[in-house]
This record gives structure tokens, sequence and C-alpha cells, in this order.
């Protein structure tokens, strides 16, 4: 008999001797076609200080993929017996393969499931960690519905996109060190705000606290200063996806960002999922772009039968829900930027990778008014305010619970879940 | 008798046995009042690859620290024997003071002297390296001479200043891996530019190099998320200061910067010097900042007298040669913006620090045309081109050698001198 867990939150542990954690429904969210990887402490005493492992979703359940490999005598021990990802995401694309590949026979192969499964722990009894040692974090714009959605409101009488947004991803760097795994809580932050008709800034909590729905790419093998990665290096390059919440403070960005861009206004905290998806576990929901609407210069070009055949896009549908209340549905494939064009345009004047690179897209917004990633285009700017069940929302209050979830198109018609990104906004201190 | 090294370039080493490398001049500027950190190793093999130390400089020598503790019995073996400053840098201000009193004895006592001799290497026979793992960092735009004159050449029909710039430290987040040390070939960047008279954006090599003549902030001791760092914190979290040079291709930078800020046009190098001065050796170049010239909100206000006694401005002389010709001498002492108001800033919303956050000032200018410290304002973009022995110069071609160099008074009317940041331009690959 099969566990009742079918959905992506936590069922009640079954007891490993009554039931086997392994045997998942078909075409369970979390099966044998996904296993993403995150960093797990056990909880036994509630402090989460326990020795941190990589751990690799299975179900309901995370593997503590080093014991096993351990256990097993695989030679992955090497990369899995950490605690941090750093050394899987540096082994480089032969390695994430096979390394899949092993999990996969582990959990899946009755002779294997046999040594596993000691090492499997209820979700229930883990406490989750911040997977990998975040290094540089550059965050994207790379929506046009976004962009176009952003220069309607901030600047009504120009035409809505930049000149450059459709020659080049336009994206600057975030702050690495506030990087926080999902359900970490985020502090209101505290700013200067000025609108229009104030003779002076204001000092203050942030009184248009905002989300901006993303997907984050995981750099795992390095390069080198002064050499570009091309487009079709992508892959040996990018890992993983996870969801990302880039909290942002409108009105303190509002003020600042002139001429340097966004600081203070986005700098307090980012969140990210605590499961990192492979990109082998994402195959099934690539796509193509959408059609390019002016000729992109050599280096960004994926027009050809090379890049057809290799779409670098991906079918991830995600739900945004606000205090449990589903508010957004942005589809990620309608992304007018690829995460292999992100990675070409950020190393094409020669910067360079480090394991633990972050990436994100940008805010994702569809075309519809129900699929807007950030409540600043939700609400249009606070004017149209969301009815909750305990009153309108414009931007956050304190105590408002984000989360956001997606799945993609997995193998044989399965879905493959990423891991949700969730986060409660506690009173500035 | 004391070797002939009087200034700052390394003189040819000394024989050990027959001169004593600590019996410098009085008032040498690397002398017992200095001792700035860096990190080494020995390049008996000329290839660098030898195990790292942190070294200190006295003279034209460096003090392998982490030997000379161990040999000495010194507590700070756990600090100094290591191959990078951050366990220095975590270790908090009273470490900080008290393992500077100690090599202070180390290379003044004689009966000390006796024992750390054989650890001083000349500088000739060391590989300097980054000194510490740069967490994050971020740029400032500090100096309101420099904002100004930007703001003339790229919007003359605006007041040059926008309208928060004496409100706030602007800055925005750079790459903090592609901050490389001193000595550091930098290759010239590709990107794509696009000139008003341009059809469309074209890709190739930047024709507009330029350098950014800054003063590097090093973080030592982390901080809280949510909880901002105030002002009077400042010299219990940021350990000393560095040379930084900020290269900039401003091709890349003005087509890709609307609306969020520079990217690429920075982010594929940015130079510091091999030696970082602890704030305790600049305590005799200590000033106030220049008058505000409209009130600050309380988290950034240094008008009252506990700040004016605490000056967190230095009065620090630079020097900016090309290919060996001086052509500015930017005064830091000008800054409108502190350290300590950039510190109290970057994070009044909450971010965090990390030990090895670096923060730059932005391009210091002063109000002279021989002050002005980046190309870009020297050459008013190029019309005024300098003129070189070997040719003209709008901006920076390749195979030109840049290097920042700067003094600081001292005690009893010394010199400290920061360590010299240098860079060559390389072509694209």
């Amino acid at each position: 008999m099969a566990p009742a867990a079918t959905s992506e939150s936590a069922s009640e542990p079954t007891p490993l001797d009554r039931l086997d954690p392994l045997d998942l429904p078909e075409g369970h969210p979390f099966g044998p076609h996904n296993l993403p990887y995150g960093v797990f402490s056990l909880t036994e005493d509630g402090s989460g200080d326990g020795e941190r492992s990589v751990g690799v979703r299975v179900g309901d359940h995370v593997l503590d993929a080093g014991a096993a490999a351990a256990a097993l005598g695989s030679p992955y021990v090497s990369v899995l017996a950490r605690p941090s990802l750093n050394s899987l995401l540096a082994a480089g694309r032969t390695t994430w393969s096979d390394v899949r590949r092993a999990l996969t026979a582990w959990v899946t192969v009755p002779a294997h499931r046999e040594v596993v499964r000691p090492f499997l722990h209820p979700l229930s009894s883990v406490t989750l960690h911040l997977p990998f040692e975040v290094a540089d974090y550059v965050d994207f714009y790379a929506s046009e519905n976004h962009a176009s959605n952003l220069g309607r409101l901030f600047r009504p009488d120009e035409e809505p996109l930049k000149p450059n947004w459709k020659h080049l991803p336009v994206g600057y760097h975030g702050r690495s060190g506030t990087v926080v795994v999902s359900g970490t809580d985020v502090v209101r932050p505290s700013g200067q705000r000025k609108a229009p008709a104030d003779p002076a800034p204001v000092f203050g909590p942030s009184v248009r606290l905002d989300i901006e729905t993303e997907v984050g790419y995981v750099v795992g093998v390095p390069s080198r200063q002064g050499t570009p990665v091309p487009l079709s290096s992508y892959r040996d390059h990018v890992f993983g996806l996870c969801l990302l919440n880039d909290w942002s403070a409108r009105d303190i960005q509002n003020w600042e960002t002139v001429p340097l861009g966004p600081h203070l206004g986005k700098s307090f905290a980012t969140s990210i999922s605590a499961w990192i998806t492979p990109l082998d576990a994402l195959e099934a929901a690539r796509v193509g772009p959408p059609e390019r609407s002016v000729p992109l210069l050599p280096y960004l070009d994926d027009s050809g039968p090379e890049a057809a055949a290799d779409p670098a896009g991906y079918d991830l549908r995600i739900t945004v829900t606000l205090n449990g209340q589903v508010i957004s549905e942005p589809p990620f494939s309608g992304m007018y930027w690829t995460g292999a064009q992100m990675l070409a345009h950020m190393t094409v004047n020669g910067a360079s990778l480090r394991t633990g690179d972050l990436y994100g897209s940008g805010t994702i917004s569809g075309t519809e008014d129900n699929e807007r990633g950030s409540l600043i285009e939700i609400t249009w700017n606070g004017q149209q305010p969301l009815d909750l069940p305990d009153g309108k929302r414009g931007f956050l209050e304190d105590g408002d619970v984000v989360t956001l979830s997606a799945w993609a198109p997995g193998p044989d018609g399965a879905r493959v879940h990423l891991g949700e990104v969730t986060g409660r906004i506690v009173p500035t201190t």
C-alpha cells in the first residue's frame, strides 16, 4: 500500500516500519523522475542546529544522500557527504548526470532500496537550510510583460520598454549575503522614501512592500575571468533551478534608484526554495522562447536550428498565494530571455562564474491580469487592491505569508514539482 | 646601517645576513606605525602556487605573521596562521588592536626581533594574493565633484545631481567574483554599445575603457539580518582600507544602464591593493567631512558633537599614474559621504554584513582639474585627451598600465603609505 502523500505539502510521516516511503503513487510530483537536492539537518531537539547533510527529496521524505552513498560504497560519497551542495555543483555535468542516475537506482531498484531505506527521514523531522553558499547574485528583468507593466506605471508618458530592452537581458547585481531559504521570516525593511509632494524624504518602515515571482538559476561550474561563456555552454555551467522571491520595497526603491539602480529596496532579503531541481529533471518541460521581434547580436542569437533543437526555455506553471489564497498564476514559458541568454550576456564581458552563483529571471508576468508576478502589477500600484478575507491589500502587511509554488510537465504525463518558496513578513525590529 | 629602501616600490632585497630589514629609516612609509596586512606565498619556483600565509608589510619585506606568532608562542597564531585574512577580519576590534600591538612589539622590541627575523621575506621573493575572500561588493558614489561632473557630461540639460544625492549615499552592488589583486592583468571587455546615431547596437571590445579611483572599505565583523548597524558602530565592523580601481567600460555602461544601473560595464574586473591598511594605522589621518548643505535623516546625521569628536573621513592623498606619468591627484578628504555613513545606509534596511564584505567610495574627484579620478572626467569624455609620450589618450589603450597610490599623515609627521593598486590592460581574448 502506498502512503497517502500526493500533494506537495508534507503529510503526517508514515512510520517506516509500517509503510514503505519509497512506494510512491504513480506520478507523484516528487517521485523518482524529480529528485531535487537540498541541505537538511535532523530537528530532534527542535533547534535545527544539527549536522547539515545533502538531502534528496523523495515523496514526503528526505534521503540522506551522503549516508546512503557511504552505505552503498558509492564513489559519489565525495560530493554527497557534505554540508552544502557546493561540491556537487562544482563537479560538472557528467557527474551531475551520473549521480542522478545512481540516485534513481537507489530509490527504485529493490536491492538498493533495502540499503537506503534507513536513511530516509520524514520531511516533518528535518530542518531545511540554504542549499548552497551563494557566490554572486544577479537579478534579471526578462519578462516583457513585467517590464512593460512597470514602464507604464512609472513612466506613463514614455514607451514602456527602454530602447535596450530587446537587445540585451537587462540585469543588475543583488546582495548574495541576504539570500535566505524558504521559510525564513522577512523583517519589514526601513528606509528613506519621498512622495513627489513631500518636501524632503521621510524615514520609516516600508509601506509598499512587494514580492517578485522569479525563477533562480544555480551555477555549478565556474569559468575563467576574461573568457565569455557562449549560449551553447549553458548546460555545462547551470546545475538547476529554484523558485525565488525577490522581496521589494517599492517606496525605498523608487527614491533611491536614480542613477545607479535598485539597492536598499531589494537588498534586505531574497528567498529561494530549499530544493534545487536539476535541469535533467526538466527535460520534458523545455520550450523555445517567444518570437524575437528585433534581430539579436550573435552572442545572444537563438534563432538558428541549433538553438531551436536545444531550447532553453521552461514550461513552468507558477502559483502565487497570499495567506493561502491564490493571487496569480504566472507562466514561465513566455519569458522573452532564456537562462542561456542571461548567462551568455552576464559573461560576455569576461566576467567569470563561480560555483554557487545565482541569477534570477526577474518578475514573471504573463499577458493576462491573473498572471502578474508582483503586487505592484496585480494591484496596479495599490490602486486596485486585492480583496482578502481579512481586508484589502495594495501591498504586504505584517503577518502576511507569500508562497510561490510551481510544476512542470514531466515524463509520461507526470508532473515535476519545484520546491515551494515561502516567507512571512514580520514587523521592523 | 639601514637599507636603502625609502620608497614604496620594492628595492633589491638586502641579504638578511648582511643588513637588518627591521632597521628602517626613521619615518619609513611602511614602518612600524603602518603594518598593513596581506596574503603572500613564496615564489621560489616562480609559479606563485606556494602555500598562502598572512603577511605583514615591514619596509620592503613581508613578515610571515603566522610563522612568527607560532615561534613566539603567541595566541594570535589562530588568526594569523591562515591562508586569508578572513579569520583576523572576523575576530573583531579588540583582537585587531591586540594583534597590532603584538606585531608592533615583534618588529621593534630587540628580543622579539631576533625571533621574527627569519620570517621576513623580501617583497621581491613573494607573490601577493587577494587578501580576503570578498563576500558582497557594493560601490558607492560619494564624491560630490565626481557625481556633478558625470551629471554634466551625461545630462547637460538637467541639474547635475539627482534629487536624492544629498539625502543618501547612492550605491549599487557590484560583482565580488571579479575582484582581483593589484598586478592582475585586466582583459579589455567586449560588449554592446550604441551611439545615438547608430540604428542598432554593435558588439565589440570596449572603446571607452576607463578607471575609477576609489578607496575600498573592508568589513570584518558580520551583523545580523534585520538589524541595522548605526553610524557609531562603524569601527566595530570595518577593519581597514584599501585602494580600489573600479575599471569601467563607459560605452557598455552607457547603453545598458537604464533602468537598473551598471552591470557589464563594471563587472569584468575590480582591482584592489594587496595590502589592507587597518583603521588603527590611520588615526592621525582622520578628518571631518565637508559641511552638509541639506539636513540629514537621523541615521546618517553626523553633525552633532559626538560625530564631530569621532570623525569618519580620512585625509588620503592619492596619485594616479598612467604608464608612469602622474595624471591626477585626487584628495580623499573632500568626500561628501563617509565610510560610516555608507555602512549605516547599506544596513539600515536590515541587510546583514558578512566578513569580507567590501564597499567602495566611488570615484574620488576633487574640485580642481588635476584632481579628477576617472578618465571620462579628466579628458571630458575624450574631448580633451591627455598628451602622453606615446600619443594622446581619451580612454585606455591595450598595454596601458594604471597605478593608484596614496599616503596619509601618520604619527609624528611620518607618512602612512597605502599599498598601491596597479593593472595593465591586455587585449580581448
